[in-house]
């Protein structure tokens, strides 16, 4: 969908089609607004996500190889339940298959799930065939957690973190895009291709995370949904924001601004959340970069200035 | 994919993409080969399964009520949890949305599943929206049963039953596109666009069934692979084929034979099982009709001659 001024952007079609649906019922249940829904279980929850790739628009059909195609999808999956504080358990492949379609590169689509799967530690137990005019490849995920990690959770006075670094998946892109195939690109491409959801700090998060996302839209767009559904005002600072140097070179090649970069980039799957500040000691040696802090108010400031999302807006043309 | 000999089949394509994926492992779970996946929960287990509709092939854009379009789809997910002896719980959503698509119909279409969710007893609790280039709907479901009830269980000697009538959503579909609004058809009509699926009956086959199935691809197609999977032969006589008084107008007018249409029907949703001989006195006043029985060998057998399923391919162009 183009994105021009008479069509709806992906997040008020949402809301539209949220406000639709019944609120839910029982205790411990988790609807719409969440990386996951969950459901109690046990002590815990049980989480529920999905994460669609559609050709032409997650990727590019006769170049994205197709088991990054699958692997990336998955980890999409994995990345929202690990944002919720969880691990990944089952999941279901729903496909959309073209007419002429490949089984061949149906079957590479499989092995790159399945190379997810036994990576992240999920099975697949099955799913759906069916005809379409293009590729499309559904995953839902099912997965649990002791508690359940709210994107609402932030409170003024709470530190803001990031894991590993940002804006790598953003520049991969463009370099794949643009056949950049340089020794200074080629880890970045393997960013944007082969994405690691970051499993490793589920257990960080469930110990100290009042609230966490992951960011598969961009930085700013993240921190919006965090700020909105916590009621408070997420405050960063640009210039603690964790970059890599293959991405601070790829910036002074294309006479960039790496920041810029890091805060638009998306699906990255680095974890962001927040934590009352007397658990900053458990972030030693985690891989894990304090950015900023929250405060009462609204919104996301980049030192101390307003910030407009640009985020990804999925029903955009790509 | 058109069914042309260059082309792979539905079953042959899952046969191929299953055996890419490791088999499930851990004490209960069941993965590919049944109406839904389980994995044990409690007592119990749960089941997962999902469905999709893709436009200009599970439904006539412009023409199918959105609202019945998003009935039909999460009939579709109930139905095969009822195969597999349980009820619904909880559903995900994930939606395609082509360029310029009115949000009015995505409402109507999400109308439709909450009107299911009401009368089948599930929630659903979020999803995903994505830009594509038709309208795909894919529903996720999450289940839960006291045992799971597999396609694998029928045993020489079993009764093979059948719940309601069958043919009429074939007849109906056929109405439909043609315009035939005459007032024979319009029963039929309405059970191609809200189809039912048979919850009431879970109770029953968690009573008595041996397997299920349900029937979402036809009676032939549903009986091969019940054969298959159980490895024994499903016997059943055509004159006990239940059919409504309706079907039997429609295909008079038609001059066609009610049976054929019975046997092909798709998207009925009525429930085929099997079940000890004992136990038969259990179906009383059920609305279940025995229509065969099953022995020692292989495939299907209609009046004592071997049938192939004609079913449906879900890769075949509409």
């Amino acid at each position: 969908m183009r994105n021009d001024e008479s069509n709806l952007g992906e997040f008020d079609l949402i809301a539209r089609l949220a406000a639709r649906l019944r609120t839910p019922t029982g205790a411990g249940v988790v609807g719409i607004g969440d990386d996951c829904a969950a459901i109690p279980h046990g002590g815990g929850v049980q989480l529920l996500t999905c994460d669609v790739a559609v050709a032409g628009r997650h990727f590019l059909p006769g170049r994205t190889p197709m088991a990054d195609v699958g692997w990336k999808v998955a980890t999409a999956c994995v990345s929202d339940v690990c944002a919720c504080g969880g691990k990944p358990g089952y999941a279901l492949i729903s496909l959309g298959v073209p007419p002429g379609q490949q089984p061949e590169a149906l079957e590479t689509l499989y092995d790159g799930v399945g190379e997810a799967g036994e990576s992240y530690g999920f099975q697949v137990l099955g799913g759906n065939v069916s005809g379409a005019s293009e590729l499309v490849i559904d995953v839902f995920m099912l997965g649990e957690a002791p508690r359940f990690i709210p994107r609402g959770g932030a409170r003024p006075g709470h530190l803001i973190a990031v894991s590993g670094t940002l804006g790598d998946a953003a520049a991969g892109l463009r370099a794949f895009r643009d056949g950049d195939d340089s020794a200074g690109s080629r880890a970045l491409i393997r960013r944007h291709l082969r994405p690691r959801a970051r499993v490793e700090r589920v257990p960080l998060l469930q110990a100290v995370a009042s609230a966490a996302i992951d960011i598969s839209d961009g930085l700013d767009s993240e921190l919006t949904h965090l700020a909105g559904q916590s009621g408070a005002c997420l405050a960063i600072e640009g210039a603690r924001v964790p970059m890599s140097r293959a991405l601070r070179d790829f910036a002074r090649r294309h006479g960039e601004d790496p920041l810029q970069l890091a805060l638009g980039s998306g699906e990255e799957f680095e974890l962001l959340f927040t934590l009352p500040p007397d658990r900053r000691a458990e972030l030693e040696g985690a891989d894990v970069t304090v950015i900023g802090e929250v405060r009462e108010g609204a919104g996301v400031l980049l030192d101390g200035r307003p910030i407009v999302p640009r985020g990804w807006n999925h029903l955009r043309a790509p």
